[in-house]
Formats: structure tokens, sequence, C-alpha cells
């Protein structure tokens, strides 16, 4: 029987699904892989807290410093999940050891990946991380071991189950994005403190970063993202895309194109025949495009207990298998550093809800002006609400590809005509 | 840069994109992985076909066999594609030269795999088949590498790609059986001589029996097997199953219960919420459930040249990698033989049509064999189709979880009766 020792730093919701785990299926894991995993430590912020494990089976550390002075440590699980600090002084101090790590910790990685993964290099030892990025689903391990040999096109997914949540209430409930949030609060999905970054799609960038390194070489840089949220999706907006076939979706995708990366993190309108558009509720899903795949698609749970610590025991796993991989699949001199792109340069679709009074030549006027900057125009609806002539109606137009330069420049222009009503609405869609 | 030697046997759809990507990627391949593929052998039917390739640049060998001979060959990639005759005699003469061997060949494994395992074992070599189950979906290593430690309950999927095709074509332009069959042939989807295997769900059922296997540990063998094919459904079933919320698919699932095996592949109604439900046209899907994930869902190209090259590429890394992984997670000597289930124990909902005469009392009749024999009625819908009152008209019936036995044996009684006027169509309705 193989052995391996671990230490486990964070006693959480993930923290403590994988110490049950490793109990519950001790008996399965010796059986299927010849490997015994041995608890060496654990730690975290309360001793005495209720748990659904018994603490006194385990060596406890305050300090998770100390733990990589234990002998004999071959791992140490990296679950605080500070961005700096105590996770970063306990991973490099690990790495600096010889002991490898594994962590479920994005925003370190994100931020911080660089430094730590040429550490683990140097020295040897892994720092695997599919934790970090969309939960029980296996995206890290099918990228760098079982399509790292194609070339990689192009990533797309649903990497925050919490905004998926909201997006997925407001439209089944008709509900507006306050009132979702709130009931995103009491459910647990989020925190005060978490909030800003679901909701501002930052969480969806720190994954985004890690992809895209794994996908294309390029190295960890959390400033090639571009990143906008979803506090300001409108039901009115959800309700009007439902209508001309599409659900809006926060997506985070990145590629490169003419040597520059693009990390995109938006909302978009997902035409009801991509499989991203029935990813609902709190699911995360990824589709990657490479030379040989036309999409390989991949759905699950994105966060939790259970299935995060699957995910956990996969790196361990692997490191029993093989502890020579490198951690990220190229080795760290191989990264490179893209220009970041654009985003004036962006070409995309665009849907448009503008908000006029309802008098006549007003159709005529807008669609002019988009003639006049060249850009085509591919549907039109308009659809007033209510019999009420004093209120404003939507006029909802969706473009064919376009720059968004050109198009903020016409934008700017229809806003300024005195039957326009309030600020246009803009949002990407999504091609498939 | 590390290098691996392979040879390449059956020069068809995927060995020709083997070769042809290994072209086209040297760069991509050598850059990310710092490994060179050498190629130093290859096999085919007929050296002067033209390829997309040129063949002068390999050596080329009229007998496969005497590719095992070659000096420094670490690996032979198997995609000659018989059940057993050549492809057999290669791989086992490869493995008894501690050569290491990558297939695409569903039948010989699910047939004759367990005899080639233990070789494998026994000669400390990898005997990998990503390429043989759903083409481009790394489902054999997701199992093998990233769920394994997981406690495996259930996989199911949609693992033939042309009995999909025909599926979805036949719901899609509202055609028989019998005419989209024809289309398949005609776009090369499936031969005459493939077909049988295809239509009669054999070709699922290999596939089924090797991700068994590696869910649950179990013996290679076929014989665990309950195949029905699609050669009966009727489009008039495809419209009233949508009707009433469901797509008829050809799933295959697989799991263990009462220490019994379960291997099936049967068409059943899967509800429109269930992902399996929009994997349409040539597409594979594989939907995993553990004690750590509802569900991990996987979806992509399950056939083709492309696709299928990148499982073998993916082999041939992992080989690289690790030649000392176990071919299938386990030791040979670890795998169960578990008793098969037995069909009349099935436990399932059901759709039936009973085609009737348009007499009153009718319903009621059937409704209370159905209530006497204890078998719950989910719904009923009677939809004549138009107003001929001599054709009989179908009653559509779901029922709540039953015994096949027991159905079956009301389902004769009933047929019994003067008034019903066709033998009684069952479909299984699959629970999500």
């Amino acid at each position: 029987m193989r052995e391996i020792n671990i230490c486990i730093a964070g006693i959480g919701n993930v923290g403590s699904s994988l110490i049950e785990s490793l109990e519950e299926n001790k008996n399965i894991i010796e059986n299927k892989s010849s490997l015994k995993i041995n608890i060496l430590g654990i730690s975290g912020k309360n001793i005495n807290k209720k748990r659904n494990f018994d603490v006194s089976n385990y060596k406890w550390f305050d300090n998770p410093l100390d733990m990589t002075e234990v002998k004999n440590c071959d791992i140490i699980i990296e679950l605080i999940g500070e961005e700096k600090g105590i996770s970063f002084k306990l991973i490099e101090n690990a790495l600096n050891r010889n002991i490898h790590v594994v962590t479920g910790n994005k925003a370190l990685i994100a931020k911080n990946g660089q430094y730590l993964f040429k550490l683990a290099e140097k020295n040897n030892s892994s720092l695997l991380f599919e934790a970090a990025v969309a939960g029980g689903i296996p995206i890290i391990k099918v990228i760098k071991n079982n399509i790292f040999l194609n070339s990689i096109k192009k990533i797309s997914g649903i990497l925050n189950g919490t905004t998926n949540f909201i997006l997925t209430k407001m439209d089944n409930d008709n509900l507006s994005f306050q009132k979702v949030l709130e009931i995103a609060k009491q459910k647990g999905f989020t925190s005060e403190q978490e909030s800003a970054l679901d909701i501002g799609g930052f969480d969806a960038a720190h994954k985004l970063t890690i992809l895209s390194t794994l996908c294309f070489g390029s190295n960890l840089n959390f400033e090639n993202n571009f990143v906008e949220g979803i506090d300001n999706i409108k039901i009115e907006d959800i309700n009007f895309a439902k209508k001309i076939g599409y659900k809006i979706k926060l997506i985070s995708e990145a590629y490169i194109e003419n040597d520059k990366i693009f990390n995109i993190t938006t909302p978009k309108l997902i035409d009801f025949n991509n499989p991203l558009s029935n990813v609902d509720g709190v699911l995360n899903a990824i589709n990657i495009e490479t030379d040989h795949l036309d999409n390989l698609f991949l759905e699950g749970q994105g966060a939790g207990g259970k299935p995060t610590a699957s995910s956990v025991i996969s790196d361990i796993y692997e490191i029993s298998l093989n502890p020579n991989f490198n951690s990220l699949g190229y080795q760290y001199e191989k990264l490179k550093n893209f220009e970041k792109f654009n985003v004036s340069e962006l070409v995309n679709s665009y849907y448009l809800r503008i908000m006029t009074i309802d008098k006549p030549g007003v159709l005529s006027t807008i669609t002019k002006s988009f003639t006049d900057s060249g850009i085509s125009v591919e549907k039109i609806l308009q659809m007033p609400e209510e019999e009420n002539l004093n209120k404003p109606i939507p006029i909802i137009i969706t473009t064919h590809k376009i720059k968004k330069e050109i198009l903020q420049k016409v934008i700017k222009d229809i806003e300024n005509l005195d039957f326009v009503m309030e600020n246009i609405t803009i949002l990407s869609i999504h091609s498939n």
C-alpha cells in the first residue's frame, strides 16, 4: 500500500467536507488506488467549533505555518482562502521545504500565482489548484492532461454560481436584481463581503485568468482582464432578450487574436441553442474550442464543500501518481507575456434598448443614424407595453458585428436626440 | 527535449487525422510539452491510396505486426478496428514486447480487454483507450484521473452519434426511422455493415461496458449488457413524447445495486430539463453522479477523425508523462465479478401507447386494469388525431415507478381486450 501524508489548513466548508470524505471513503480510496491518505495535522480558526468530524482524531495546529515543520508531510492543503497574507506565506514556506501544495484559492493563484509556480518548479514540487476553478468540474486537468496538445482556440464559460443563480432567479420569477441579491444572501450563496467580488465579475475573472494561462501559456496576469458585473442588468432586458431567443448570462471568455490576449468577463446574450444558455441556477459550465474539437462542454457544481473537496482529492491523487507533473502543464519559462487587447477594438454583435417617446419618425431617425455609421441592424422590435402615451417605450435593436468604438459614437449621437429619454442599454451578444 | 517513438497501424479517418495533426502541430506540441513525437512506421491497407499527408515521409509496413520489431518503438497506435483478428494479435505482440499500446477499438476492449489488460500489467506496459469511448470527450481520463476516488453512483449517456442523429432528424423533420436511416447512410455516418451495431445499440453497449469497468471496477464483460436498439422507434412516439415534455434518446446507463451490475442501453424518454435531452445530432454526452457530485456533464463530438485523434494524442501524452499509470485506474486483480441484473426486476416509470377503438368505457377499463395491478398512473392523454371514427386512436399513459414484470403482465391482459388494436408500445422514462 502506497501512503501519502497531508496537512490541512482551513477547516471551513471545503476543508470539513474533505476530512469527512477521506474518513467515509477510506476503504473505497484504498481499494481503488492502493493509496492510504494520512492526515498528519489540521489547522483552523477555532478548535472548539462544532464540526461534522471529531477534531480530537487529528493533531491540531493553531498556526498553520507550523505544519510545514511536520515530519514526512508530503502535501499541504491550503483552504484558508486569503488573497495574500497567511495563505501566501504558507504556500511559499511549504514549497521552499519541497512540500507539495494543493489549493482552492483562485484569487491568490490569479494574482500571486506567477511567483509561486516559479518557486514550485525550482523546488521540484507541485502546486495544484483544481479546486480553484469551477468547484467539482475537473476543468484544470481536462485542459492540462487531456486536450493539452490541441491548439486551443477559445474558452468560454459560466464561472460564478452566485451571479448565475441571480440571473436565473430574476428570469424565472420576474424579479429585480436587488430583490434577488437579497435572496442569494439569505440562502448563503454570497455574503456582504463576497458579493462585491461575485456581482462585480471579479471572482469569475480570477478563474478566467487561471484558465487562460492553462489554455494559452500566458503569464498569470489579472490586469489582462476586462470585467463588467451584473449589477446593471434590468429584468426588462432579461425579458426582452427572451422574446428574441436569448438568455442573459455572465460569460467569461478568453482567446488570443493578433498576438493580443482577450480576457473578458461580461454579461452577454446567449442564443437558446448554445448549451451555455441551459446552465441554470448555481451550476457552472465551460465550453472549449480547439483545432480538434468544435466544442467540448462541461457542466457541474461550481461550488460547495463536497464538489470542491472532490477536486482537492483529485490533486492529492495526481501527486501520488506522479509528483513530477508540471503544475501548469507548461514549464514556467515557457509562459509568455501577451499584450492586452483594447476594448474599443472589440468586435461584437450588440443588443440595444432605446427608451423613446412614441411619436412619428422616431424609428426612422434612429435607423438612419445606424445606417449612416455603417452599422448593420439585424432585428428591430418596438414593443409598447401598455396604452400609456406619456411613458417612454422601448425600442429593441440587435446589430450585426461592429467595432465597439463605432457603436459608442452612434449611441452618443442617439442619446442626444430629444425624444430619447434614458441612457441606452448596451449588451453584447455571444457568437456561437 | 523528451522524445517518444510511435508506430501507427490503420490509416483510415482517425489515423490520417492523427498524422496530419502531429505534422501541423509539431511546434505547438514541442513548445507546450517539450515532447517530440516521432513516427517510426505506419501501416495501412493500401500504400497507393490518396491521403492528406505524404506517405513517402514515413516507413511503410505492409504487415502491421512487423512494427512490433521496430527498434525503440515506445507505443503502437492500433486504429485498425477489428474486434479480434489482426488488432488483437498486434496488441498482444506489442504488450509482450513491453511496448505500450494506444487504441480506439471499443469492440475489442469490451470483448477481449480482460485478457489484454492483464497482459499489459504483467509487462509493465500501458494499454490506453481514450479514443474508444465518445470520440473527443476525455471521459476515460476524467473517470480514471479526476473523479476516481469519488464513490461513483451512476453513469448515463448518449454514446452513439449515428442513432442520436437519426432520432434528432426524425424529431426535427417528422420523418420515419427507415427514411432517416437512408439519409444517415448517404451522409456516411453509418454503413450497411456498421448500422447493425449502431442501430441495434451494440456499439453504445461496447462503450458502456468500458465505462462501467472504470466506474465500478467490474470485470470487462459484455455479457452483462441488456441492449435494445432504436429500430422500433416510431415517429408517432417521438411526437407524443414531445407533447408531454420528453425527447426520446438512446440512453446507456450503468450502476451497481444490491451487488448486481446494471448495464442498460435502451431508448428512453428524457425530460426536457435533463441536459441529455438537449444533446442533438451526432454529439455524444455523458452524465456522472457520485457521492461528491450531483452531476458532472460532458458533451462533445463522439466521432470523426479530428476529435478522435485528439484522444489518441492525449494517451500518447499520458504515457510520455508517466508510463506507470494503471491503464484502467484499478490494478487488474482488483477487478470484481458482479452478478448481472435481472431485466424483469427493473424498476422504472413507463410511457405506453395503446391503440384502441374510440368507444365509451375504453379508458375506464384500461385504467381499472392498472389500478387492479397496483400500477400508479401518472398521466393519461387521449388524442384523437382526426375525425375518423374507424381509425384506432392512441391513448398515451405514463406510469409511476413499477417493476417491469408487473407491467408486462398487465400489458398482456390489456392487449387481449377486444378494443385494443395493436401491440402496446412500451418505453422507459429516464429518472433524473
